[in-house]
């Protein structure tokens, strides 16, 4: 490929048509399962992109962190969740200066959490809204039934300066039929114990093509689909040409007929394998394989390759896992179709506390 | 562990003690052993560390890329090695800027980068000092033979604008019987091609240890030594008390018996596993095994360990590969013995390009 003038490698590009067909299509999918949006702008870290996704109808944002929520209220964005369990005395502070600008929602999954919040917003102007965290499968937070959930609605409830906002879980890829059996007998429990369940936000961008409707999920949290990458490929969630965001990386060595370096290394692509084989595809050069990173350098297989780069040449990378990609690069290029490409500084990169 | 008011996690702490006893004990070891120590500052991407460096010292320092090179060389560092083909038209710029400032070398495995280099130095104040980059057995860059390596000595001691300075690798650990082999065979080669052949640079901590001198190597660059990690310590390379880099992370959730959820995923501590199992060390919780990371939540299997954390507790992570977290995070909290630690900006983060 050639990169317009100005542009080193390896650089982050984002195709802004693709991206917003990606939103648009996103959006067209959970309007037609009867679902409302809220993208996970952990994804991009953009509040261009952020804006682009409630133009076409997104009902807020998904943060992940408060120092990422942060940025985005800072922004004028006024209607955020958090997805996180959220302690300690300097975070619960800021969360708290964050809701006298914005409709703030958290998540628990434990009663430490909830006092924490409690005594946190026990005297603040407005009440928090808090989502109990469920585990339906994910294997990673949350409460482990669904009458532990109830449960903690009904602290929820009754603490002070919070109000039950719902259920929220993120699902293993492919567990609609496990994630509406957990919701439905969790949200009946729940609003015996605490009144209400307004909320049921499930989400991710792997179950996304899979979710075709749900009787008790209101609420859809993906994040990758903005961008694609190869891990969605590899799934049949993506094509190639779903793909926004790529990396451009110069081949710096060629020190045997099979073997190409490139200039993009773990710094760049980061290490995430998502259960794949390689660390990113060259869709330029079918065959190629990158077989290992280390900080700074890809070491490209071409053996099983056709087509190979020369020393110099400018290739183009879908990285394995693009939401870490965006993280590690204080700026990405956004143009449309290669033309006029704009540096933009990643708004929240690096914003994980 | 408690963390002094104002850290919220997760957070990168940086014990000076450790780093300067380690930076000593990496110079009593090269001085010993007679080469000259060219630290790789790339782990912590910090002039105050590698002010540190020098003042026990070392020669000058290593930089992998233009961008990281320019925010030394404008702090002051006057003798910096990059350890990389240097290719592309704005890159060869910035480095021609840099060397009316310091003294440059860089790296070159082929004729295409030594062509480069002398099309942008050939009109330059000064010539610009080129290394043959060799690969000894690590599978990376460089050329494959000795005979390679003079060939392009020769062409690098033709080419205007470039004087041919020595031979660098990056040896695979534990090859420095081959590294000897091929560097003296390449080095004689290079002499009569060249005229001369100064610098004979190998590196990297992994190897550093079972370094104990040579007949051809003059300089040796490691990186890592500095903050040490749980790669080196399961190489046997470091003990716990020796790594001045840890992550103080929360555990914001203990969904079941067996699991604790940490605040810090991969873009805190990296997916990077350096062949190890596992995404870090607990060494306050023995036999508690980080099994997996999301971006944001590191999942702890606590099925091994007995003593084991509540929701809310602070611990401390050993990272498995120190170089790529001080490359995710905008700041590091410098301390002595976590007594008033101190925010600082990671000078070089992110500098890739």
């Amino acid at each position: 490929m050639t990169l317009p003038a100005g542009i080193e490698t390896p650089a982050v590009l984002v195709d802004l048509d693709i991206a917003e067909a990606n939103i648009r299509a996103a959006q067209a999918h959970c309007d037609a399962v009867g679902v409302r949006l809220r993208p996970h702008v952990k994804t991009h870290k953009l509040i261009a992109l952020a804006r682009a996704q409630l133009a076409a109808g997104a009902v807020g944002i998904t943060c992940q962190k408060v120092s990422e929520a942060e940025v985005f209220v800072r922004a004028g964005f006024d209607d955020v969740l958090i997805t996180y369990n959220l302690l300690g005395a300097e975070k619960l502070a800021r969360l708290r200066e964050l809701s006298l600008h914005a409709r703030m929602a958290a998540c628990a999954d434990s009663a430490t959490t909830v006092n924490g919040l409690s005594a946190a917003f026990a005297s603040a102007p407005k009440p928090l809204s808090v989502l109990v965290e469920c585990d339906t499968g994910g294997g990673r937070c949350g409460v482990q039934s669904p009458e532990a959930a109830a449960e903690l609605a009904g602290l929820i409830a009754r603490s002070p300066g919070l109000i039950f906002g719902g259920l929220m879980t993120y699902p293993a890829a492919g567990t609609h039929g496990r994630v509406e059996e957990f919701m439905t007998v969790a949200r009946d429990r729940a609003i015996r114990a605490a009144g209400s369940c307004a909320t049921i936000t499930s989400g991710g961008t792997p179950a996304m093509r899979t979710f075709t409707g749900s009787k008790v999920v209101t609420e859809y949290r993906p994040g990758t689909y903005v961008y694609n990458d190869r891990s969605l490929i590899a799934r049949g969630d993506a094509r190639v040409e779903d793909c926004a965001l790529r990396v451009a990386a110069t081949v710096v060595s060629r020190p045997t007929a099979d073997r190409a370096i490139l200039d993009s290394g773990s710094k760049t692509l980061s290490s995430d394998l998502l259960g794949l084989t390689g660390y990113g595809m060259l869709p330029d050069f079918p065959g190629a394989m990158i077989a290992g990173l280390s900080e700074e350098h890809a070491v490209v297989d071409l053996s099983g390759a056709g087509k190979r780069p020369d020393v110099g040449e400018v290739v183009s990378v879908i990285p394995n896992h693009a939401c870490v990609v965006t993280n590690l690069t204080d700026r990405v290029f956004l143009h449309r179709g290669m033309v006029a490409p704009a540096a933009t500084a990643v708004d929240a990169r690096g914003r994980v506390w």
